[in-house]
């Protein structure tokens, strides 16, 4: 953990290698991953039966999950969690439906009829971890925005080592609609859902989080399929002054730290002292945490507490950082809200800790990382909806604007763009 | 050019491998290009220099074009054109600003406040090919978006192969608004654009045409800025009825098979004698059309014509080939349009050439291609605007809906997840 404050004169240099601060693992396995892929594509069921037994120490008959086994293990998913997780796909549901776009349609005054169509993709992919970062809600986070998008064919990929598979990650997907799921992982489940296999029709789109094997193959069967961004490793920005109480938000920035080794929390106050009994508090924290390992390594190497004059400095900070998740504790939240440009999302108050979002605020919490918040947006129904834009010119219509046309395609020497509007003409 | 018949036996098949035709030269250009984005990495503007020297045989002293030598190109291009491009602009501009979204907020049962606002990029790059392929359309129908969504600041790259430029393409980009042009191309444009240089701030997404070295470097810069689809070669599938003069439905095919060697023209007919009519015509508007070469090595090698038994056959033929461009030359094209789930953009009735939307119908012009309309949509402004979301619990409505998340919390394993909602219910 780096603390840093504005007033140090090295403050600017200091900040821009946080900011550039690359977290991710820079393994190159695009070798590995394209021969998996190739071999998929051309042994299908049996190169995946294949991978799979021998990165999952698994040998099933058949890689699609019985309605029975799903039933069954499903069953085992406790009645408190069971709860929890239709409470959470209610609350999501409700707030993708709100992101349903209205089709565009309209008579122009030439008489020319236009207008864009919204539809869904037919066919997804959902890419669900196994082992220990099998994690229902990212089922719930992936599936409803494509259920809700009006997807008809949802086809869930999750690895299951040695068999096993999490009971709640079965009842997560019963609740979102998942229609078929495959007990495959890594780049070969990929490869089965951009490609298909004897028993897998294959899909338009792939989405979830995954390790870098997942991750490269998605980047490289992108075009074939389409594909979700690239998740990097997940990130906090806290803004808190000194009336918050110091417990809750070492609670907060640990909560991003047991993520990953990689993950990177960062307080931004106005004051030393609040500074100083945050620290002193994850420290504190830390020592009886089960995910102590994991977040002591993100807290140390990654964290940072930034302290400034006044906390309309962490404006531009925020900016330049785009994180993926920023807490607001503060008192008018919405002041400081108002003027963020970049981050994936924003949790307002002193009690909204970013862990609401992660299950059951609503919004997504599929959100973009390492700075992609410049560009990029959480996942929603738009990911699972395409548009289709239409034209329709009466004679009169085409008599009024095709000359304008002719004299363009003439300009950028297209004589055949030019000839199918003019032979109208005459 | 092959001439189907539904009837025939080899039919399903023959289909098949007109669905799968991969029409994109496979050139690979990736060690090249990784050189090219290192080196403009490491030693900036020197780098792009050089490239500009080598490749475009151009040595200005700046890359950015002044505004008085825009001006004075600009000024070059004619009336008629201009008044064309500004036609182009109002249309496209019109039809653009009906796509801006609505922001979502509301309060929900327990007392959560959430919502999602748009808000624009801050700053893009255009990607404007140079040469033979340098369209002033292309720079309105990628710029408007980007303008009408409120992007600040629009940087357009254009290579100027021994200094020279269409007029037209600066006139376009002071039509729509660009705000820095500079001269360059290649992948030492893309990495100037994506990395920054001495000269020229980074922006945050990259947008535009270009050619493989250009697409190979859009993609390897992906995830350090945004990048819209790679584009492969244009296509249209035009479904006419024996009402259609073969003369108008020629014309429509080789519009497209004009721009590239590997563009795909298909036609799709109720009708073999009209059929028979549209190819002889083809060949016939072939031995006096300035863009012959092109468009007969494309007809030859890609194009094909369908004969069905009705039209309505044509509805998943056309739905699996999920062509960039459908045309639908008959009497009530709505009875068709309804049923189409792939396509990149729809052209109604006898009176709307294809070319129409390529100029100046409204529509966007930057359209899926290579089957990608199966989850890929057409450039909108969707593509210059992020979607931040937010949550605000109020006390009372985190002790509503906190437990849950504790629970969920428990059942991932994630410890400081669940203790960043439960410090705050005590």
């Amino acid at each position: 953990m780096q603390l840093l404050k504005t007033t140090y004169t090295d403050f600017s240099l200091k900040f821009q290698t946080l900011v550039s601060d690359r977290r991710e693992a820079t393994v190159d396995v695009s070798g590995t991953v394209k021969n998996i892929l190739a071999d998929v594509k051309v042994r299908g069921d049996a190169a995946v039966k294949e991978y799979t037994s021998r990165f999952d120490h698994y040998h099933p008959p058949s890689l699609l999950l019985s309605p029975e086994f799903i039933a069954q293990r499903a069953a085992q998913c406790g009645a408190e969690v069971k709860a929890a997780l239709e409470l959470a796909a209610s609350r999501i549901g409700i707030f993708h439906q709100k992101q349903l776009p209205q089709n565009i349609g309209y008579t122009d005054t030439v008489g020319v009829q236009l207008g864009l169509n919204w539809l869904p993709l037919s066919q997804v992919g959902i890419y669900v971890p196994g082992g220990r970062a099998s994690y229902p809600s990212s089922v719930l986070m992936n599936a409803l925005p494509a259920k809700i998008a009006g997807v008809e064919r949802i086809v869930m990929a999750v690895p299951m080592p040695r068999g096993e598979i999490n009971p709640a990650v079965l009842a997560a997907a019963q609740i979102a609609g998942v229609t078929e799921i495959y007990s495959m992982g890594g780049a070969q489940a990929i490869a089965a859902l951009a490609y298909g296999t004897q028993s897998l029709t294959p899909v338009d789109k792939i989405v979830g989080p995954g390790n870098a094997y997942v991750a490269e193959a998605k980047r490289q069967v992108f075009g074939i399929v389409g594909i979700d961004s690239v998740a990097g490793p997940s990130e906090i920005l806290v803004v808190a002054d000194s009336q918050n109480h110091p417990e809750w938000i070492a609670w907060d920035l640990l909560s991003q730290a047991e993520h990953d080794p990689s993950a990177q929390s960062i307080l931004i106050t106005d004051s030393a002292s609040f500074a100083e009994k945050v620290i002193t508090t994850i420290d504190h924290i830390l020592t009886n945490l089960p995910t102590q390992e994991v977040a002591r390594t993100s807290w140390q190497q990654h964290g940072a507490v930034i302290v400034v004059e006044d906390l309309t400095e962490s404006i531009p900070l925020l900016n330049q950082l785009a994180p993926e998740h920023v807490e607001l504790c503060v008192d008018q939240p919405q002041l400081l809200a108002s003027q963020i440009k970049c981050a994936g999302s924003i949790f307002l108050g002193r009690y909204t800790p970013e862990a609401i979002g992660d299950y059951l605020g609503g919004p997504n919490h599929v959100l973009p990382t390492a700075r992609s918040a410049r560009f990029a947006s959480g996942l929603s129904v738009y990911d699972f909806l395409k548009r289709i834009t239409y034209l329709e010119c009466s004679q009169q219509a085409l008599q009024t604007i095709g000359k304008a046309a002719v004299i363009l395609a003439e300009a950028e020497g297209l004589p055949a763009h030019g000839g199918s509007v003019s032979v109208r003409l005459q």
